[in-house]
């Protein structure tokens, strides 16, 4: 097992060390569950709590932070104790990682029309159909599925079971995970007199450069032209995105939000878990929006947004804090208006 | 590549043309991609502004649209715009489809005892276990799997990754995209003092005829007797259909609802995304619900619905609006209260 | 096919024959789809409607309910109809259960280094990856993928197309359904002043003893540490389990639910479906949380609580009754106002 010392972690972080700073600890853990042998950071006001409690050989704390704890080994102050916690944890999973898959495994098809770039890894029971392009780099898990004419970009990795139908362009550096579908039909169709009739989804779906997919995601292709997710995209778990979304440049959204058909959303936007929004609507650069809210309406640039329907977040909580007092206030009216009666007849 | 003229175009869609009925295009576009070589279209009226900015070879429009751009070459005027390119886009797709897979794939299963008509295209990693009844012309994309005891009807496709589990019964000219789970168990168990006991769920789903069911889709199996999915119904991507629920003919759900065990849907209901129901309620025939909404009780035929509980759609925005003046509500009261305070000592 | 006479299933669960003792029946049914040849049970009281006009072979129902239906052969009174039909269905579930399977299919692939105990199913397209510890009868059907240095415990079933990604520890007597995802890297990202910075996900998900998840459910890998599941827990379809949450012992939770990091949900929670939590929160032992809540802070033990955000449920009832008089209060206050003014003006 390798050790590491406080003076060494700090200076990787840009640290300050107070304390034993020759102390060596062997992994990382969470404030709750560390001893001896682990550092652990606290960036979240809630976890200052542990701070004196907690027995740990090394604590990474942000500069403005007094702990006063004797059964901490050494103590490391920087500027950004979650941003240098994140740094620490790319250096340990370098050290720590698997070996890096390459080669195509047994029982795995790809047709003899599609090509690929150096250092490939085709994972068992995966399908790569006709005229596929892949990049270098590329790996695929098992059980994954590629249509035909599809692209995908230098060191993009794509978990296992991830289905990818004909014709989507995937970038380079995506990471997606299980179970993601992309490319699915859109939810289109004419109603006839007897039932449905369903307008063929003739587009794709085109992925930016280091986008990431949450497991199970599903983004379906568009009905023409492309449903777009742009570079720097961040989507979590269960995501549903329509046909013909846009979503702009370094957005994230929560898991099990859904985007229905044609919206677009701006560049940098924050969006939580749970929330829906109708179709064809504009959500500019740079808003938030909170969990669970439905959005109806085009919105603003840089406004935070909350409810359903959306509005301005400190309205909505205005309405919320109202609300809570409603019951009281039907009270008060009818009271109010017997009062009044009284004095009405007082006054006759 | 081919070229279609504004005159042959017309002539498929019942339009009449305006402009140069020669001219010729080679693709379908969105209004705001548009070039010389595409056709498109408007009929949603948020799409109007850019009817006389927009750069076309042909548009095509509703009846009652006036055009006055220079740009477009040939305008062709319909009943009905959307309706008309959905024709468009079936001629176009017919056109430009894949050939229709067929044949049994190097890497799949399929068990001696189950049986499949003509046409059949089973792909690699796909898995058909014992006494399947499989019609004609099914197409089972890889990495599928068909639990024991099941039937799938003619003309049915199964895209990348879809599991059925054993008993289940799917209907002709189904569409069933990727990662849907049809007949997992239904949730059901029975608390006891150190737990829960699992109760066995011996039922199975039956799904009709021309039906579609979106991506990571899940319908669980019945109890006893069948969860039901009758002809017509469309699923869009992540609902979830609990144990013994039916859902009416030609009725169309959209992404991330989820219904309760027990609840019977009737026809032709519309039903936005994201919606919730109790178990064990009716919603009528014709019944529409509005997004987002939590439907926890029976539901009359041809209600339109919305909210959380879901009340009368009209009733529903009256409330939501009389929520935005609360807060100014809550001062009107308070000041009424402290006037009539006044008035009260004045009178004494 | 094998019949059973109302005397020998009354003797199975402890019930009171009342009619044809001798009378026999094939085969277990819903009261609405019974006949002649059926058992069927009332224990949800919305179905006692069916007592009198159904049509079936035996009957069975809770001791104080009195049936008078000359159509049914005999009646079985049990103290809980609920609970002896799920012993009723667990009995005929083993007549009827499909051999279990055991063996290692052609087209798998399970890596030397790793061990399995007696009576291994290994479906065809799965694989097992490096270093995994299988247990005694663990079923693996078809397209799974089981990541490195994995752990399964003894008995448990794995359906058609899970993924498990490296690490992660899945305990005995677990069922976990199709699509369901164990380890995908939690969503954490640092902001950059172009981006994201994605935070490793360097711990596991650790899976107990009993549990069983829902089909295409997703259970994010911790960043340090582990997320949790602990024995008991029962997840239905669609739920999202972020890094670091932690569910304890028997704690049940519905379809579409979605619960944000390091939230830790204690023992014999009851959680409704298309709830949301925030992360980082505590809800507490036996609490009860109704469907489509959004849990934002701390949660004792015991509550029952509902809402955007939750409160106490019977506020909630009450807040929702009060919006309902809401647009009439309004009117009210209104008109106070105006009558106020009028003896305003009279007594000046």
């Amino acid at each position: 097992m390798i050790k590491f010392s406080a003076k060494d972690i700090a200076s990787l972080i840009e640290g300050e060390v107070s304390g034993d700073a020759n102390y060596r600890i062997s992994k990382i853990a969470k404030i709750e569950e560390a001893d001896d042998e682990s550092i652990c950071f606290i960036a979240n006001p809630k976890y200052l709590q542990f701070a004196n409690t907690a027995k740990a050989g090394i604590l990474l704390v942000n500069k403005n932070v007094e702990i006063n704890n004797p059964n901490i080994h050494a103590i490391i102050k920087v500027n950004d104790a979650y941003q240098a916690f994140a740094v620490l944890l790319k250096a340990y999973e370098k050290l720590t990682q698997q070996k890096t898959k390459s080669g195509i495994e047994q029982y795995s098809v790809i047709d003899a029309s599609s090509s690929y770039g150096d250092n490939f890894y085709l994972g068992s029971f995966s399908y790569v159909s006709k005229n596929v392009k892949i990049g270098n780099n590329v790996k695929i898990y098992p059980n994954c599925f590629i249509g035909e004419n599809t692209t995908i970009g230098d060191n993009t990795i794509l978990h296992a079971g991830v289905k990818v139908y004909q014709g989507c362009i995937i970038g380079s550096d995506c990471i997606i995970h299980s179970g993601a579908v992309i490319g699915s039909d859109g939810f289109g169709f004419i109603p006839t007199t007897n039932g449905f009739d369903k307008i063929p989804q003739t587009g794709i779906v085109k992925i930016g450069n280091n986008v990431e997919i949450g497991a199970n995601t599903t983004i379906d292709r568009a009905t023409m032209g492309a449903t777009l997710i742009d570079n720097g995209v961040k989507l979590d778990n269960l995501i549903q995105i329509a046909h013909n979304v846009e979503i702009g440049e370094n957005t994230a959204i929560a898991a099990q939000s859904g985007f229905s058909g044609s919206t677009k959303v701006g560049k940098r936007v924050i969006i939580g878990g749970q929330v829906g929004t109708v179709g064809h609507i504009k959500i500019s650069d740079d808003v938030k929006i909170n969990a669970k809210s439905a959005v109806a309406k085009n919105i603003d640039p840089g406004r935070a947004i909350s409810g359903v329907p959306a509005v301005d977040i400190k309205d909505h909580f205005r309405q919320m804090a109202a609300i809570k007092q409603l019951p009281e206030l039907i009270k008060k009216v009818a009271l109010l208006e017997k009062e009044l009666a009284k004095y009405q007849s007082a006054i006759k």
